[in-house]
Formats: structure tokens, C-alpha cells, sequence
């Protein structure tokens, strides 16, 4: 597809932590465009590296409205960028905004991705996504508790890693043990586990630990879970699963 | 953890496609090392950037080879870098330096994250990993395929949008018909799917499909496969997975 360089919209995905976690392509789109607009702390983060942009923003759970603001400032002909934590594709912005796009038809749309928080925690712990596994947000915000319930049940008799985004809150200050619980019906409470907090930023924190203490754990917004699998093991205090599954090889 | 600068290693992820998928960190981890290690391709892709580095590599199927090279160069007091694409940490080499590292304890090894070919093809296609979501890979060389069956089928019951890496190759040309029979069984074959091809590459190709069309689609090994939940839709001819399931909105 040929965007047009007047009337552009890319929705970038920034990363988790500082600008190292960029990729060379957002940046030089940020370097180019005319106007960033994002939720305000992603805003601010920007700020430093291109003071000369034009900068909007809107807050927390106004999101579609951030999206309309997005579509009217391209369409005045200015070159936009969207920018979203870790990727946009992942509990991002990438979709709200394709889901709006045929209202705006004069705007081209483009989402450039980023590295999302799974990956990142998951170098910070060492390899916990080396085989297949399974990204679940805890949020029930905009999912019924019962649908996140099942997923957790069918991703643990799967044996797949899983990595949980937004594992609490305030509000939710009790969903992770509510997940463990829900784990621990399948897997062994000593199953590998392991928590990031504030990936790639000030503070940044990693523990590995078994199921059964990540129950007792006090995660926060800022917290990414791992749950190993059945082969997942601790090496040098780091968090690792093998490629395959060796003892079974297939050749 | 403090790594000495002498006897590192940093695993990093180089992205599924050009140098713009790359990380700003990755970028100047290459910059500032001796000896850039990796599978063939990859050191290749990486020599127009960085003329003036020692190149080593080794072929496939030679990973614990090209694990201990690293470890031995970086023993001898160079600075190195093993390059794989996309994210080091999904079906790349972290394992298997982590899993190797405890014998080589002069060495100080660090996974950087990269962009995984999972998001970077969900960005071609549109928005289609914006709610829970599990990667498996089809690749039966180390893991037997009942497993990989049994992990299709808990992953479609539990309405998990699912990425497929590795969804053929000349030995396993009808994987991915396999896969898809087996989802059929859950999933209706309306159900929206996408491929992508040479993410980030020349001869970049997208298509969304449904289920029923995936399944006679010639894929091959450089193709990544997603499988829509049942809210994905094709909106201005992209895969949008919702972020939520607002009809039955909790809150």
C-alpha cells in the first residue's frame, strides 16, 4: 500500500523502557513528522529527544478521543505520530485506530512495531519465551474475569509459557493470586516463575521464584509475570526455557 | 548485575528485517564491539553497517558450536556480539548461551530484546495481536507433534488469537493444512486469518484470508501465520483483533 506523505499517520510503538528500546525506524519517523500525540507520560518521554515537534495528548481512558485528534491533524495536512509503550499492536493503540480509519478515508495509516514488554522483561530475567507460549492481560476491564479464567486453565494444560500483562492494580490488587490459584489447579507450585518491574527504565527490578511464591508476590501496574513451563529451569538465577524438549526428540 | 566490560557478550536481537527494525541499543552494542557472531545471514546483513568487524559465524544446526565460539572470544578479552533475527529470546540462541553459561564463568552475558517477527508481521497486517494471543511453532524438530497439536487445540478453545512460526519447510510442506484441520475442529472456517511473508524485506507480501483459505495456502519458511479469535475482523482490508469484548463489557 502507498501512503501519501501529506495526510500520514504512523502508530509506533516505543518500546518499554528508554530510547535504547526504539527501534531506528520510529526514530527517524519521530525525527521527520510534524506532530506526536500519545498518552501524556509517552509524551513527556519524547519531549527530551525532539523538542521542536508539536506535542497533544489526552488523558488516560480517553483514548478514542486521542484516535479522532490523531485523524483531524493529519488531515490538516500534517505528518503525525502515535506513539504507544512497547508495541502498539499489543493492548496498544494499532487497533482502535484501524477500527476508526475508513471514517477518515483521506488519512493513510502505517503501524511501525516495537519491542513489546514480553520480550524485554523476558531478556531481563534471561530466556523464559524460548519455547511457545501464551500473552494474557489480567485486566477485566474490557474481558469478563470467567474468559481470562478459562485462558489461564487452557494455556497451563497446553504447557505453554505465559507472560501476564497488567497483573494488578489498585483496584485489582488481588488478580494475581487469583491467576496463581487458577495455575495451580494444573501446574507444580514449584513450577519456575518469574516477575520485571519498570522494564528498561529507572528501578527496573527482576526476581525469579516458584509458582507458589509468585501467589504472594505484590505486583503492580508496572509488573510483567512469567510462568514457566513443565522443562522451564533456573541457571545462574536466571529463568530459562529449552528450545525443545530433548528427552522426547523427534530426530 | 554487573558485567565487567571485558569478557561480555551481548545476545541481541536484530529484528526480522532491515537495519530500521533494529534496536537503538543493539545498534550501538555493534558500534562499540570487537566480534560479531551469528548464523550466517545474519553477519552478512550486519557487514555494510559494520566493515570493520571480526565476522564469525557457523552454519545451521551448529548453534552449541557457534555458542561456545562466542564464549571462547569473549574469554580471550573481545568484546562480542551474537546476532540472531528478530528477538533473541523466541526461538533464538539466549537458551542456549544461558543454558552453556555457567561453564564459561569469566563471561558475562546480556540479552537485548528485538522486535519478534510475531508483532513486526502483525504491524504488515494491521492489528490482529491486540488481545491475548500464544505463538507456537509448527517446527517438529525438537518437539513431538502431538504436543504441538494438543497446544493448537487448548489455544483455539481458549479463543487465544495464535501466531504460527515456522508453519513449513520443504520437509513439512503440509504443516500448516495439518494445523488447520486441527482448528477447523474449534473454530469456524470463516474465521479471520493472515499470513506474511519476508517481514521487513524486499518482496514483503501480506494476504488476509479465513481459516478455510489458510488451509490450502502455500506457505514456507519465511512466512509467519496468524489465526484470528472470534472477534477478529478485516477492516479496510487488515486483521483488527478488538482490544476488548465490549458486548459483554465488565465495567
Amino acid at each position: 500500500m502507498v501512503i501519501s506523505e501529506k495526510h500520514k499517520i504512523i502508530i509506533a510503538g516505543i518500546g518499554p523502557g528508554g530510547e535504547g528500546s526504539m527501534t531506528r525506524e520510529v526514530w527517524r519517523e519521530l525525527e521527520v513528522c510534524d506532530t506526536i500525540i500519545g498518552y501524556t507520560v509517552y509524551t513527556e518521554l519524547m519531549k527530551p529527544y525532539f523538542p521542536d515537534k508539536e506535542y497533544l495528548s489526552t488523558p488516560m481512558r480517553r483514548e478514542e478521543e486521542r484516535c479522532r485528534l490523531a485523524f483531524e491533524q493529519a488531515g490538516m495536512g500534517k505528518r503525525v505520530v502515535m506513539v504507544c509503550s512497547g508495541d502498539a499492536g499489543v493492548y496498544g493503540m494499532a487497533g482502535l485506530m484501524l477500527s476508526l480509519a475508513p471514517e477518515y478515508p483521506e488519512c493513510g495509516v502505517k503501524v511501525v512495531s516495537g519491542v513489546t514488554a514480553a520480550t524485554a522483561g523476558a531478556a531481563v530475567l534471561g530466556a523464559p519465551l524460548m519455547h511457545d507460549f501464551a500473552v494474557i492481560s489480567l485486566s477485566d476491564l474490557m474481558t469478563p474475569w470467567e474468559k481470562i479464567a478459562k485462558r489461564l486453565l487452557l494455556a497451563a494444560e497446553a504447557d505453554l509459557v505465559i507472560c501476564l500483562y497488567n497483573p494488578a492494580s489498585r483496584r485489582r490488587s488481588d488478580y494475581l493470586r487469583r491467576a496463581c490459584e487458577i495455575l495451580m489447579t494444573v501446574l507444580e507450585k514449584e513450577c519456575i516463575c518469574g516477575v520485571v518491574r519498570q522494564i528498561g527504565r529507572d528501578g527496573e527490578q527482576a526476581e525469579v521464584m516458584t509458582l507458589q511464591r509468585l501467589r504472594e508476590y505484590p505486583a503492580d501496574m508496572f509488573t510483567t509475570v512469567y510462568i514457566g513451563n513443565s522443562q522451564t529451569r533456573m541457571i545462574n538465577g536466571r529463568m530459562v526455557t529449552p528450545r525443545g524438549y530433548p528427552a522426547e526428540r523427534a530426530e
